[in-house]
């Protein structure tokens, strides 16, 4: 199946692997008339690139963008925009160990499977920096919501088992210009300096074990208008699931009050409308912004699960392709966290999603199209 | 846009509301030769319907399902086979109260939003009755499923604050022929006599005070084979995230370890390989079955968090359309909890997930082709 | 594969066989707001019914439509509208013969051939039966551009070697209403009386031989605004050539000047750009209305070659099931020509395909998003 | 709308303007395994090159494509294919004159009205470069086509007023590999030397007088398998239809007998089914080996009209920016016919449907699914 390909009108198709030339995505369906120059891009390629802290891998990778295609005199013409990031790091190499077994937590025995065979350098397709391309096209959505007056909160809301205590609405009171600036000049974006410290201590004593953590991602994203999504299955919040599920250490997704609705009652659940400043609101917000699939108009929130980083310096068991039982452990330089590079890429795929909902809902009333035509 | 159709290859589009003519499915890319009857589809169809306990509406509703195309001398034809059940329960009411005003945690608001305004009567396309589609449609797409020696096992987790104590690995490791007799036999689906017994209690208690409650439901695949989902946006797990997601009442999904992951480690969540019987297996299943997206032969669990039914007498506040602040208590026959009646629900979406991924995958090597041509 | 489904934004999704229990199509993606009404349908379908001249087969079916879905208070609310005209004339009969053998013409073999099996009573799903459901949805497309001021002119060019001697230019000079008049009074839906008359002498001819006949149809569509349509694949003639090409008997399709450009010069096939009212026109109208795939203002003109109805009476060789060359003679009553009532197959198409233009075509430009967000 | 992408399994997305950085396209779905090149691909582009013959552009291009992802040790992965042909020939150049007027018979003013600008240079998007893409894809397809032993022939049929008289079958019957060659080795592809004499005489004249010409382009598709194709939508001829109409200058699309079938009988036009060395065959081929949108096994043969290159020094009438009528001459090095370079372009577009029929069509039947799994 064609499955590199994401979104209905606001479309985007991604393609590269690892260690091969590049990585690049394709966006097609970006409204004509938007400023856009490689800088705007470069912006959110910086947040994921690796070797910006001692948590992440020291690989040094400058993941410059190109615009190949579709922007004439510094705006999109409405034809396809095709952004690339070259390889620098693609030396000759031996892989031969790694595409003799599968390690375990990667996707190895499972490309196997499908395929016949794979492309082992790196991880090939299944490798983070499959990522780039989602992160370059979410940097066009995002500049397209912003025209809009929608803007993104996004950061590590746990660091293994160290979380923030604030709330997503108790975030949401401070000044967000300062809290956004914060996070980023964090090495782990946490908008917490005591949990942040916490977690690098963390961090430190996993990396001296050999070892690897996982985290939560929140993302809270505000000025969305009431009305985008669809009622039955392009629910915006399953297309918000789906975006973020695609992102390969993704194992967990909630929005709202997520799993804690579980044990929580009708009474305590639903959110009660009410008017401010002359337009219907939601007085709590249990619900993240979406009700019946559709925005409601207050922030949309969700959280993401991101697991450890499967490879791991210490010895691990597993099997090689003739079937022998054997021991491994996998070196190289492995980011111990992936947590603070996946923000970013979060933050993008749901710009995608939001981009694409903006577009396919423009025609929900007949009144909409005898204004635009 | 366009959003009731659901899958690529194997694809349903379904259409009508609580209160309409009727709810149905088309269900388009059925394999042809696979030998439907209407009680096929029934039997899913009556593990949703409402009147069957104390918990759920007490509204009486046979859905009994007709067959308006596709099937030839009891088998599939390979073109579209069209699924209906006419509602009964469509008497003139007056539904004028409900028309004027916003229900809490509906997406009443949300449609006028959108559309503009909105059928009222029993929430329209957003009630609980649009499910009849999908499952009847899931019933088709288990059929399939079935043929291949594939199987599911979905039942309640937790009903509120209660939960059942087993993993979903030690249920498996019963016979799970008498577990399924057990659970369909179960007014809550749980697989455990003991917290079925506290959780009835939980939702006596829920109901006497005009509330409501919520609950975890966990699906387990077993019988997949490797290989199936792609690699980037259409991994199997985004697949089942958006399919769960799109059902009414979700608010979380997670897959193997879910949010679990977040404070593990890699040397935790990392399934180490082995062999077994002769092919390579996980000595554990953290992932859940699937790994970079694709599944690795391990069964598939995963579990999604339902909400608080959010109809309930208790006094609310909401905002009618003029804009004004009011209390209302809604009235009529509510589920105090949707979980039981979700529970073929979600099995519906996952093998409707499964049914797409079989056919898709089936071109991933060109020896594939070579075979059927 | 999942091939009943049409179009992006307005989507329809067809079901049903000849002899099943009826013939229907679900609508996803009509904007709300819209009135609908049974009627504004019926009509649309009255002139795809059999029976109204002896030029048509005399059974008698009254293809009565049903809305099941998605309006409310008369108007369309957004959601899925479901149409289904249920069949009368499903009596059981003696098929076994067509069961044994492949008629010539028909898709008898090639069904068998891709499915294994085939639902023989009356063509099964290939009768043209299953236009019902393109018609009725055409009749729900074509409301909604009256409400844009776009309009059809749609009729018999040729009857078998007999055409008619006006251009399309010749036609759109007259006053429309009066000739749309004249072409639906005639039971050749052919717009000049002399070329109708000679038109029926041959069709006696034929029907005299046991024979039958093709034909030439040809669409104007009026009032198109300038700019629908995507540059590459999704050309409004790509479009419109893919969904002409989808009605059962078509062998032929061209736009503008068609095939006759072959022979033609640039100089004589380019259309000059001129200014008619202060807009930019074109002073001919060889290129039918599109220009590099979208729509330019000019009247769009097309035309669809019609096969012979294969059915005849006549004996003619064929194939049976267990490969023995038989002499066969198709008995029923059938068309001897399906052009007059293929008229309003084509005009239904194409109004699919320009409401899904429109809806497509929203957001080509950013100042759309902040007209309408 | 995202029209940039085509096919449902075998999916291509393509990228690029005329006188941008370069022209790409990926490919995504292409099963993983088969053995894969650049010289594959550069032995078609090498088809539509320009400065092959006095007849095309001097224009010179190498148009070198290199393959940047989805192949690895010589295989396909199963991911992306991502393929560039970077423009070397994007000088700075003045295009002011044609970006402040509408070039008749070109996209100029179609562009402006969609997207409210365009990208003026060299006809950006619309120019016929865009094809560099869908040919570099056309040979993957192609190649998968090869294994299954699919092959084609396409050629000129008419050069202006020049026609070859042979018809498809008369050409079917020599020897294809010498004929390939001969169509190869001939600047206007013409598979019959006097036709070519002559028409070549007729290009000299156009060029003379600052005119160009138009022509027929005929493809005969063997060894194509009964059974492809969809009943309904997703018919095999009007995903054919889809594919040649979204190429440029093609104003007319014919499949079998084409337009021919208007004014032909039943009894002429049905093909009688007959036995051929076991199997099922026709004894004609009116239908140009599709009925009922289903492919039958006999060749697949169609044509395309194409229009008189609209790029011409002669005068002409048009409108500038401002709505003044002008008169302008396209000066530059345009090609005085494109049919000799389109015909690789239609056979690369008729390859990518095919491609994805096969890919589709896998799961038609369960016992294929039971056989693959």
């Amino acid at each position: 199946m064609a499955g590199s390909t994401f979104g209905t009108q606001f479309k985007i198709t991604t393609w590269g692997e690892s260690h091969g030339k590049g990585i690049g995505v394709v966006i097609d369906g970006c409204p004509a008339g938007l400023s856009l120059c490689e800088d705007d891009i470069q912006k959110f390629l910086n947040r994921r690139k690796p070797g910006q802290s001692r948590f992440s891998t020291p690989r040094k990778e400058d993941d410059t963008v190109q615009i190949l295609s579709g922007i004439f005199e510094g705006k999109t013409t409405g034809t396809p925009i095709s952004l690339v990031v070259f390889n620098e790091n693609q030396r000759s190499r031996d892989y031969g160990d790694i595409a003799t077994y599968y390690r375990p937590g990667h996707a190895d025995y499972t490309f196997d499977m499908k395929y016949g065979f794979r492309d082992y350098r790196g991880g090939g397709r299944s490798s983070g920096r499959e990522t780039i391309g989602r992160v370059a096209a979410g940097a066009v959505a995002a500049k397209i919501l912003e025209e809009l007056g929608i803007s993104f909160l996004t950061y590590s809301r746990a660091i293994g088992p160290v979380s923030i205590e604030k709330t997503a609405e108790e975030l949401l009171s401070n000044d967000t210009t300062s809290l956004k600036q914060q996070i980023l000049s964090n090495p782990l974006y946490m908008p917490e300096t005591e949990a942040a410290d916490k977690a690098q201590d963390f961090l430190e004593e996993c990396m001296a074990q050999h070892n690897s953590a996982g985290g939560i991602i929140e993302c809270i994203i505000t000025g969305v208008p009431a009305g985008l999504g669809e009622p039955v299955f392009e629910k915006l919040d399953a297309n918000l699931a789906k975006a973020i599920f695609s992102i390969g250490a993704v194992k967990g997704f909630e929005i709202g009050d997520g799993f804690a609705v579980a044990a929580s009652t009708g009474l305590q659940n639903n959110d009660a409308f009410c008017t401010q400043d002359g337009t219907v609101a939601t007085a709590t917000n249990h619900a993240g912004g979406i009700l019946g699939g559709i925005s409601n108009g207050a922030p949309i929130i969700f959280r993401a699960a991101i697991k450890p980083t499967p490879s791991i310096a210490s010895t691990q068991q597993t099997v090689n392709k003739s079937g022998e039982e054997i021991e491994v452990s996998i070196r190289g330089r492995h980011d111990p966290i992936i947590v603070p590079r996946a923000v970013v890429v979060v933050e993008s795929m749901a710009a995608l999603v939001l981009a694409d909902a903006l577009l396919t809902n423009m025609g929900s009333k007949i009144e909409s199209l005898l204004k635009l035509y």
